[in-house]
């Protein structure tokens, strides 16, 4: 890693999920040395979080011989805003408004800290450490509970004029009847191609047929998009259909996507990713069948190999190896 | 000019069309000194169409001091790659496959030469001369015979791995029944929002009712956009439903292309961007409805205020003041 000094060898990375935050110390090769976690609705108010946070971050990084030897602290989060380091609105954390949080953890650590959406933590881990390490032009998709996106151009991050940029869960993908999502608009991309999205597939198929499946051994109102995996594995028609389904969608969003940036690559990642041929067969026939001849061919379609319960902790570290260029 | 040097003060820009290749001398402020054109499908080879454009060329270069006066010659033309100088299977040129006329023409002139593609080279001439001037984010749309699109993220223009991104004219709007593209498949924005999708749509919403209209005294099949317009002008409501559904629909594909990388501006440019209020104001009104919350009321939309006869030899010969970072 070029930009590591030998005096601050170390970064730290912090996922702030709906659930759990999770921080670990990170090296230059993207070891964990260490991590824990905090409850994200641990505290009444963003000021206990943060000294909550900080009383149990700070251990870790005295084993490692104190906050000189931390480069930085990068961190993802929902809404958040790269240029202001704050999270701004996010539906699904417990405060309010716009919080400052990368100023409040930067005033009480001395440590530098930046702060971006989650989804583009996860691409610059991917760039950093994972299979798109060395590519100019990409764009990450992760797929779990909503569809996040994290687009790289000339090697850098998009963050937009306002740090909001790539949001391409929330392209419109059905004009018309579209479904409702989370956002309060109708026919984005996430309320169908999420892991939410797949099992509101999975519950109309299920409906819509009277066709022989697993599923129909289930608790329709409960379905995930394991269950619906599982189904598959096992040959379940109905299960295949409804990855089908998913996959054609997301694949004719993402044909779309590559006539806007016509990236070298497109990065899959989440529960939803993991679902192997399942999702990923269908997502390339129907780039295949709907991308501009010019493009035909060019873009591969990954899945990311890095450990679902690392690599959230290793994208937001990796924010803080760019810090030099901020300083 | 910061990247003007009294040496070389002068680029050329060439603008290459289906019907003329129009080309000119311009200095460091935007000011055309010289220009001329020849007709693209002057000759039979490639080879006699560098000659013949670098005889007519040249003495516009003479007459300004010589080759030595000149920092780079820029080259506007459809389907052109930016990394390799060259134009690839443009179907509205007369030269079929894969030709490398920025070396063709480097070669005859020992002038440093670069080509992009005529959307692309627009992007550029707005930024350095017009009114995207000092933004580092924005997406310039093209409305004409074609939808093209040159996207600036970071400061930078977005070519994508390949040479080719930006190709917003051919982002699928409708899945069904979409309209034939020129490009050979269906529902593409610019079967519906080019000059000639506006027309297609004249035609469909004539042929639809039987409301009066000044349209129906014209053929029917030769109705232009212009037609279109002036009707507009004289308050016929026909013609102001068929700029509504134009721009309703641009303005869907804009919301989206918003969301993937959140420009500071979205400027149009071309003779549907000059029929004012008709075509902005649905563009604009089905932006704000389809926008995603965070980036609502962000995006400016604006009109480009270079001259059409101007603007595309500007936009390619402000392509080679870029040449500085090449060298």
């Amino acid at each position: 890693m070029e930009n590591t000094s030998i005096e601050k060898p170390f970064v730290v990375g912090v996922d702030i999920g709906g659930t759990n935050t999770v921080f670990g110390i990170v090296d230059a090769r993207g070891n964990i040395i260490s991590s824990a976690a905090i409850k994200t609705k641990c505290c009444e108010t963003i000021e206990e979080y943060v000294d909550k946070l900080c009383d149990n971050l700070l251990p870790l990084i005295i084993a490692q011989g104190g906050v000189d030897k931390i480069k930085g602290i990068g961190i993802g989060a929902p809404n958040g805003n790269y240029y202001k380091g704050t999270i701004e609105f996010a539906p699904n954390l417990p405060w309010k408004g716009i919080i400052p949080l990368a100023a409040l953890i930067e005033d009480k650590l001395s440590i530098p800290t930046v702060l971006t959406n989650d989804a583009n933590a996860a691409a610059v881990g991917e760039m950093t450490y994972g299979v798109a390490r060395g590519m100019k032009d990409f764009i990450m998709i992760t797929l779990g509970t909503g569809v996040g996106s994290g687009i790289v151009i000339n090697g850098q991050m998009v963050y937009g004029h306002d740090g909001f940029a790539g949001e391409l869960g929330h392209v419109i993908v059905r004009r018309d009847n579209g479904r409702i999502c989370g956002c309060g608009r109708k026919g984005c991309l996430e309320a169908y191609c999420s892991a939410t999205g797949l099992a509101r597939t999975a519950r109309e198929v299920l409906a819509s047929s009277t066709e022989p499946s697993l599923l129909r051994d289930l608790d329709v109102e409960n379905i995930t998009s394991k269950d619906v995996y599982d189904a598959a594995v096992q040959g379940d028609v109905i299960a295949k259909d409804i990855f089908e389904k998913t996959g054609t969608l997301l694949g004719e969003a993402l044909a779309d996507a590559i006539a806007f940036s016509s990236p070298e690559a497109i990065v899959l990642f989440g529960g939803l990713a993991k679902s192997g041929k399942y999702i990923i067969e269908p997502i390339q026939k129907a780039i295949d069948a709907n991308i501009l001849k010019i493009f035909k061919g060019k873009t591969r379609l990954l899945v990311s190999e890095l450990k679902d319960s690392d690599a959230a902790v290793l994208g937001a570290s990796a924010l803080a190896w760019e810090l030099k260029d901020m300083e």
